[in-house]
């Protein structure tokens, strides 16, 4: 009898989970849709087929000890998710109440970079750290927080959204509905926004005036500042001092020990994190100086969706 | 024999004390002053000499269970006093192990704002409260965080400085050498400062041109408030709106329950609560709308210094 904890992550279209042992090894790995259930109840349903034919085919015995979700607009305290506006069930669910009828084990959730943060607790760089910040980069920003060596979840559940923390009054229009939001400028979106505002201002010998704003991401972004162009290294720098600006206040608040970036933006490397740790230095207040490590998170490359999720549980137990 | 906890405040030109009891009763209260000492050593021979004597006009025989202290640049981790500028002080003192010296009892040291945080929860409005924001208003914005029910003092023990946070780039100078920090705009010199624009701008109808900037104190803003005075008006709602505006960044992190305003502006009641109250629900991101209450602290009008210090100790025993 082997002991796992079944780590899920549900996205707007898909859903990832993986039986996850002690060590943060990953079995069984697999996907469920998410997008085609109008009822939460259906997804449900299929979820835990496709959970129990996993199951059936890991090695040897299983003993599940828990279950971690990792959702966006999921309640940690309450266990449900709630008006989520990338999934289609509406109004508040209680979500783990439903998964706890089908797994008589603990069942805890919370949104994904929630998740990421513990899963950097307990399998990354944050290991005996007992304050730290992730910040998960791809087409939001999010952000979990980690204090005195717990999860930041506040009154309500819903701490750690430094993704709607204000860049500018009056700034760019979010997705959540106010405007200025560090998201609207520090994620792949954001970065695409920054270069066709420099793109508008002096496009010369930029290679990025080819591409529509459909067409661009932040892939090709890294790739022509590879080869220097000029436009997409000042889009990084920019992007980087506006990070840096806000990641400021964020130690002010907390006084982490390291912050690590994690996701799809974080994958350009140095050219997102030399600038973010450079402004960095220059905007913080100065007890705080040469201080704060701005790394890189360990569980990149790894899936760290259903790590993150499953130290929900873990991180009690292990 | 009755328990107390020694309570201590200090602040550059006086140090403040008390012995507290289990139920927040402060007995024996003194002060003694800080800046006629060079030397650290001769400071606390003093203070200790002015703490026996009032200890021994108690009434009944005392137990110390404990010292806290709040000063500047107060190391928690280290129960140090590590360079603090308005003390004459310099460099790293191990204040808390000096102190242990003459009591041999737990000692702790936290800044003043940190202290009064945990006041709040010992003995003010944040009692059975787990998630919190203390803000006092003073010479500068001081301020203590609480999360999952303990104060939040970072990988260095210097959490908790939304002061400095930054509302404008190249904004105001700032006493920490940084430009645009919080408590330029929000506090007892940053209203005033707020007021010299307002006049420069259009100063017909306003009294307030009747003092030069180093006659102008917060307390005169409050009174032309009160007679309607439209630049001391402007001026409260530009701070409650600065505060806000910032303060919805702390939500964003910490997801509070409630945030209490303490110090001089805070007196200022309505005229700095409301426009604060108003303009957070306005910034706020929508998750956390209406969820935040923004009330006065308890501890106004108590002797919130030694009350706060001494629940350093109270917290864990009361």
């Amino acid at each position: 009898m082997k002991d796992y904890v079944i780590g899920i992550d549900i996205g707007g279209t898909f859903t990832k989970f993986g039986f996850v042992d002690r060590e943060g090894n990953i079995y069984g790995e697999g996907s469920s849709p998410t997008d085609p259930y109008d009822k939460v109840e259906d997804y449900i349903e299929n979820l835990v087929k496709e959970l129990k034919k996993a199951e059936e085919e890991l090695e040897g015995p299983a003993k599940i000890l828990g279950v971690g979700i990792g959702a966006p607009n999921a309640n940690f305290h309450k266990g449900t998710i709630e008006n989520a506006t990338n999934l289609k069930w509406k109004g508040v669910i209680p979500f783990a109440e439903m998964m706890n009828k089908h797994y008589d084990v603990p069942v805890r959730i919370t949104n994904d970079a929630n998740a990421a943060a513990l899963g950097e607790k307990v399998y990354g760089g944050g290991q005996g750290m007992d304050n730290f910040i992730m910040i998960t980069l791809g087409t939001g920003l999010g952000s979990g927080i980690i204090v005195n060596g717990d999860l930041v979840y506040g009154h309500d559940g819903f701490a750690g959204e430094l993704g709607h923390t204000n860049v500018e009054e009056n700034g760019r229009k979010c997705g959540c509905g106010n405007h200025g939001c560090l998201e609207t400028y520090v994620s792949a979106p954001g970065i695409k926004r920054t270069v066709f505002e420099l793109l508008a201002h002096d496009s010369r010998g930029s290679e990025l005036v080819n591409y529509t704003f459909d067409e661009l991401d932040s892939e090709m972004i890294y790739n022509a500042a590879q080869k220097e162009d000029p436009v997409a290294l000042k889009a990084f720098d920019i992007t980087g001092k506006i990070l840096a600006r806000k990641l400021a206040d964020s130690v002010a608040h907390t006084s982490p020990k390291a912050i690590f970036l994690f996701g799809g933006l974080a994958k350009a490397g140095d050219y997102i994190l030399k600038p973010t740790k450079q402004y960095l230095e220059e905007y913080v207040m100065g007890i705080f100086r040469d201080k704060v490590d701005i790394v890189p998170s360990q569980l990149m490359g790894r899936n760290a969706a259903v790590l993150g999720s499953s130290s929900l549980i873990w991180k009690d137990i292990a």
